[in-house]
């Protein structure tokens, strides 16, 4: 989803009446970032709490690139790190993944050796090969053992967008509360959702209801299903005793728009860029009866700032002995405080832009290369700012381009590199990029090598279901990441 | 001010807290536009509840020109039209106009002459000449005579942008509200503050306060008056006796951008264009205790509506001797019903769109023409839809480009030219717009023709203040409008 998907962001069909009445009751974060505008690197750092740089989540395979974990990515989310379930156990936490996982497929990555203690869901994501069956279908997992797969087990209709996967996901999240409140466990759940990624989806009761079309019956379907879960909280007297943050994990993917993708707002391009619109996301914290309703807050937040939010509301400490780049949100959530702190842009290991405070300089610019955008690969469509959305890298190292987000938050006018405000501002970004790159220790990449052996062949559990196909031979290779 | 600008429709920086309030108290209207993309056309339309191709306030000296009443323009609103003021009065209204008029300037045209029985404010645009003596500066009015001079009398910096015009202009409505009530009389005001048009201005208290810089202060101040007018409603005690609309006369000038300019939210283009940035206005009802608080409406509205509205409010009927475009908008402001309509978008006599449900088709495209564009003249900037924003007047009349603006608010992509949605929808949209070609009886056009005699060189009391000035020889010339 984007920063304008939801009805409170500006949406033009006001089709959010749960996640706005949300925002209500709780608070609205404006200036809210994922790390990385696309989607496994930027849940690796939600649940690491560290830039995909730092945890592995990035390829050096070419020049500031984006990847993610196809199904056949060798890497994945390294025993090193620690996420944010394991750590949370030490507080007697019961942690749950519902939905998509996207931290490696291979045995060793499997989210209840990092933490969770249960899983309902995908390890990758539910697009491709489609029910070719040359190629295995993702499949779906509880616990250890996959139950089925996307497309022979979980129906997902392409030629109507049907699929009753939301609702699943939905009566899991609310199965699982149940059973915590009972047992009167502490719980974390991260409902992590995939309906609004292509091939978007929605369940027979939304079909056809949102004047969006299917992208939009999706995002119907999914807020009413936060608005089901919220309810359930409050039905199980335990909404004044849980945080609930919602969020998403890049912007729209413009590229499938109109019919499969969002909306972000006035911001610029979208998924798979590090212009506003590919980063900047909608973010709603609440937790009534702790969080002032109404609330708006200009923080600057990120993903990972949930890491340290939560061990904080879970009275741990973060780790120490590595850089953690999230930081604790709830001054900014109950008092309303502002703490300067800049976010970072990149793609690969390469640092695209900064933010700080409202500037936002750009050290390199690139929509994607001119070969895919003759494709038709366009992830900036019918947006169009002259030097700013480049089909070519274009390094902006000793001169930045700086916009001013408050005036021009659609990223559309460079501030003038004679002016006072220029120099003024950059002397202070400078120092902030400085400190970051003389800082930064890379961590070992993990998204460089694929490899067909390693598709989800024969899951665990395969065998009971008749499932398990024949593994190819092993074939490493560089990953082939296009922009 | 365009429909982005105010935190209910998603400006990121969310600074419009009473008007948002005034959305939560009331009913926010999300489909609801202006009669014309520019200034005059606009407010005569709101004033006769008429398309300005009917009460004259377009040009025909060449083909689908903006056209608005500077300073030399020689026409103005036509005795023969019937103003909302006029019929008003029948039902014992007092009515007064704060702000700018624009619907001509000429003895014949003064809103006292129209319905109006108090004036504060100016006959046209506060822009230009700006303090050039060569040229009269534009005059402002207390009812029959001028009583100053902008930039003379009435200062704004233009180094600044300090200027106490709109806490003026608050004071003004405030009291007229104040004496209405003492005297228990009905009453209508027009609110027609100017603070967000080029030259944008705020007063010192606000100067600075804002994330988007100057035309952020002036949102901002206007923002502030507005919830200063509403409390002083309640405060009389009059609130669920008065009915207030808030809205725009045309979308963000982009032009004038980023420093002066709004924001039109994701809609494509702004102000001088017939695309929804242009058209698309934000707009709220408000009327304690009648309209349910937090109301949200998909109805098509349009500023002449406010004229049927108004009427209806009164107890009157709308003139049945002539065609009226404004319909009651009662039933949806207070029922939430959905009354079946069309949205027309001209240029001159030129009909270039037409909305109708969630389709619009483009009968004609144009942002301006590639000789203005390459001297950066730019109503779409950053926006760039191949075949949509040609800087080429293009006629699609035989094949209008069709968008469905529930999956494309953005009019980015249109739909195919052999789909069964493009034959189903555009068969409905040709038989509304056969309808309405063919019972279209244009006015007599009044913004063909200039003249410098005409300008504001001595108004009514001019020569009290000592500031007449010679009028020059009259040399009556078709005006030149080049968009």
């Amino acid at each position: 989803m984007g920063w304008g998907d939801l009805g409170v962001f500006g949406e033009p069909s006001k089709e959010t009446p749960n996640l706005d009445q949300m925002a209500s009751e709780g608070m609205l974060f404006l200036d809210f970032y994922t790390a990385n505008p696309l989607c496994s690197p930027s849940r690796a750092a939600l649940l690491t709490g560290r830039l995909p740089v730092r945890n592995g989540f990035y390829t050096t395979n070419a020049h500031a690139r984006n990847a993610y974990t196809p199904q056949d990515i060798v890497g994945g989310i390294p025993d090193s790190e620690l996420l944010l379930p394991e750590l949370l156990k030490k507080a007697g936490y019961t942690n749950k993944i519902i939905g998509k996982w996207h931290l490696g497929h291979r045995p060793q990555f499997h989210p209840m050796k990092h933490g969770f203690d249960e899983w309902f869901g995908s390890p990758n994501c539910h697009f491709g090969p489609f029910d070719n069956r040359a190629l295995p279908n993702i499949p779906v997992y509880r616990d250890w053992e996959m139950i089925g797969r996307y497309y022979e087990d979980f129906k997902i209709d392409l030629k109507t967008g049907e699929a009753n996967l939301t609702q699943i996901y939905l009566q899991e999240a609310l199965d699982f509360i149940s059973k915590q409140q009972a047992s009167q466990q502490p719980f974390f759940l991260y409902w992590a959702i995939d309906a609004t990624h292509a091939p978007v989806y929605a369940s027979k009761h939304f079909l056809g209801t949102s004047q969006r079309g299917l992208y939009g019956d999706a995002v119907r379907e999914i807020d009413d299903s936060i608005g089901k879960i919220l309810k359930h909280l409050q039905k199980l007297g335990i909404s004044e005793n849980t945080f609930v943050f919602f969020t998403s994990d890049n912007g729209a993917a413009l590229i499938s728009a109109p019919k499969q993708g969002g909306s972000n707002g006035r911001f610029l391009c979208g998924k798979q860029t590090t212009f506003e619109g590919g980063m900047r996301e909608p973010a709603i914290a609440w937790w009534p009866g702790h969080i002032p309703a109404g609330g708006v807050s200009h923080q600057l937040g990120n993903v990972m700032d949930l890491f340290t939010t939560s061990l904080s509301l879970a009275g741990l400490q973060p780790p120490s002995d590595r850089q953690i780049d999230g930081i604790d949100l709830l001054p900014a959530v109950l008092q309303g405080k502002l703490i300067d702190r800049p976010i970072f842009y990149y793609r690969g290991n390469e640092m695209m832009a900064v933010r700080v405070g409202l500037y936002k300089a750009h050290y390199w610019t690139w929509s994607n290369s001119w070969e895919e955008y003759s494709k038709g690969v366009d992830f900036c469509p019918g947006q169009n700012v002259s030097g700013v959305t480049t089909h070519t890298q274009e390094e902006h190292t000793t001169l930045p381009l700086l916009f001013h987000l408050g005036r021009d938050p659609g990223e559309k006018y460079p501030l003038s590199f004679a002016s006072d405000e220029y120099q003024r501002a950059m002397e202070q970004i400078s120092v902030v990029v400085q400190q970051h790159k003389a800082t930064m220790v890379p961590g070992e990449p993990q998204l460089n090598v694929c490899d067909k052996a390693v598709m989800n062949w024969s899951p665990p559990g395969c065998e009971k279901l008749g499932k398990c196909l024949k593994q190819p031979k092993s074939d490493p290779k560089k990953c082939f990441w296009p922009h």
